[in-house]
């Protein structure tokens, strides 16, 4: 079966996809529907994050009616398009995925349907040109608000400011997106202060951390624009390695999500750390959950799944869950000085 | 790879699998070291289920120490055979599951290696055997104690009882031995009474439901006896149907779980509920946990997957669960009196 290219979604609130615009985004359903009735899929899985599940049920049955065909709801929890339900895709014909973009080529017989906020960008943008001191800013935004980053371009050429867009790698399908694990189209530019259009913390965090330079947040769905500040959580990481060394028996966690599998770091990490003496031992799993190491008597742990994991939800775990770098630098093998943000290549 | 056929672990303290026997239970470690070294496996996966969790590092570091090959740990929750880790399976040549016997054939490159515990049963039977009331009984038990039936046996007949042990049918391994999921040993018996020597009460719960005998508990690591009583848990149940009735939207869970998906099941209960004008819709997932549930909107929830969703873990969900003759049950499809406890074939 073609894989379907993946289309715009539709802007027009006149647009007749009535059921997803009942959700307060808009998904290119009607395409998703027609591309099912004419490949003749039989079976259709579905997939989202968390901030998408509870449209799932009328979607689904939006598209049994509509199309004739099963829809199987995957019940898993969802972070990205580097979790795609690989077993749900061996049940059905089609797999629909929403709210995320592909990574790269992303798996045969999958359809990302993007989820696409109808926030403005003008009025937190227009903020945030009061703070921009550069003339030249890159600018940045996660995968809901990709398709209006023309309005930040226009607001700020208003205020005599360049606006760029760095452009998309390997895994970042726009120019201009950013992903947790990824800040390579930030970095490919070349540019003394950032913008970033978003909601969530992590992603300047992360372009701040990757590239050294000043970001400016403008936060499209409260209006409030801020300035990003590294320093918390660099001191609550050199925390966390301090904590590791007290350690001798470490967990390499790798995930099992297709697109956060990083089975052969895991392996160098493991050898690095046994050539120190450690008691290093690797655990494959899907959810990483603080459940989930109670069990295992690891002193430490190495996370070489998403960033997040360590750097987002350290809070919750009652041993230090340390990033691959920061256990590089833990052993001595990377000076604090060169301290680098996690990403997936 | 040949399939290695499982073997009786040794209850001789003096064995030399000096690891294991640190643990408070027998496992054939040796056996497993030398299987990997005939057929030369290079990575080896290693499963188990909570309560063996953290003897995982330690099995793990001798069989490298031992054998020359990597072992990965699974780190997902396992609840039994049924629940081969088959993604940790594709990454390896040989997968050690540790703590249960195969269901049935069994998945391809996986060795069961049975944790046999140690406790002896006699002191628990000679005080069962008081309030056995029958002359012949059928005799019951788990996985971890099925080794030692013989001792339970000789005690019985010290009393005059004659002890029976049920053949083993398609997903049970050992005469005598029952799962949470089936009792079809217990119910090949023709007798008035049985004894279950275990700790768990779920397992005597299901052996009385499902055969509508008395059933007498014999517990070898307490030394404690009781007697099984029905009663609360059918009113649970029957509560739970009750309140499932006001429900119109239901979820119809399908468990990922090579050895608890029914997913022919969920179908035929989906289309019955959609014929009574019900809501339905299927999700299919690895581990049924309460939040799983929560952003999905059902009203209740059918679980097709191991029968302890629904019947143990009850009180942690916030909307009914059902199991699927309770369902049938809810639909009219069943009667009341023709409650049935779930099994799975």
């Amino acid at each position: 079966m073609a894989r379907a290219p993946l289309t715009a979604g539709s802007n027009n609130p006149s647009s007749s996809d009535s059921s997803s615009s009942d959700f307060g985004y808009d998904l290119d359903l009607d395409r998703a529907v027609e591309l099912i009735r004419k490949c003749g899929a039989k079976r259709i899985g579905l997939q989202a994050p968390e901030g998408l599940k509870r449209s799932m049920p009328a979607i689904a049955k939006q598209i049994a009616e509509e199309t004739g065909a099963e829809v199987i709801i995957s019940g898993d929890p969802c972070f990205g398009a580097c979790d795609v339900d690989l077993m749900l895709c061996d049940e059905v014909d089609l797999m629909l995925h929403l709210g995320h973009a592909e990574l790269g080529a992303g798996p045969d017989r999958v359809i990302f349907l993007e989820a696409r906020m109808r926030e403005d960008l003008r009025e937190a943008v227009e903020k945030a040109a009061q703070i921009l001191t550069a003339s030249k800013v890159g600018v940045t935004t996660t995968i809901q608000h990709v398709h209006k980053l023309g309005q930040a371009l226009d607001v700020l050429k208003m205020h005599g400011i360049v606006g760029l867009l760095g452009l998309a790698g390997e895994r970042v399908k726009y120019p201009g997106q950013v992903l947790g694990c990824s800040y390579a189209s930030a970095r490919a530019l070349d540019v003394e202060e950032y913008l970033f259009i978003g909601t969530v913390e992590f992603h300047p965090l992360g372009i701040a951390l990757s590239t050294g330079k000043r970001v400016v947040i403008a936060d499209p769905v409260t209006g409030e624009v801020s300035e990003i500040d590294t320093d918390p959580m660099l001191r609550r990481r050199f925390g966390a390695i301090s904590r590791a060394t007290l350690a001798k028996r470490f967990a390499i966690l790798v995930s099992k999500k297709p697109g956060q599998k990083r089975m052969d770091l895991a392996r160098r990490l493991m050898h690095l750390g046994e050539a120190r003496g450690l008691e290093m031992f690797l655990v494959y799993l899907d959810n990483i959950e603080p459940d989930r190491l109670l069990n295992l008597g690891a002193e430490a742990a190495v996370s070489t799944a998403c960033p997040r994991v360590a750097l987002d939800d350290a809070a919750k775990y009652r041993i230090p869950i340390l990033t691959p770098p920061e256990f590089e630098v833990l052993l001595g093998e990377r000076r604090w000085e060169e301290y680098e943000f996690d990403e997936i290549e």
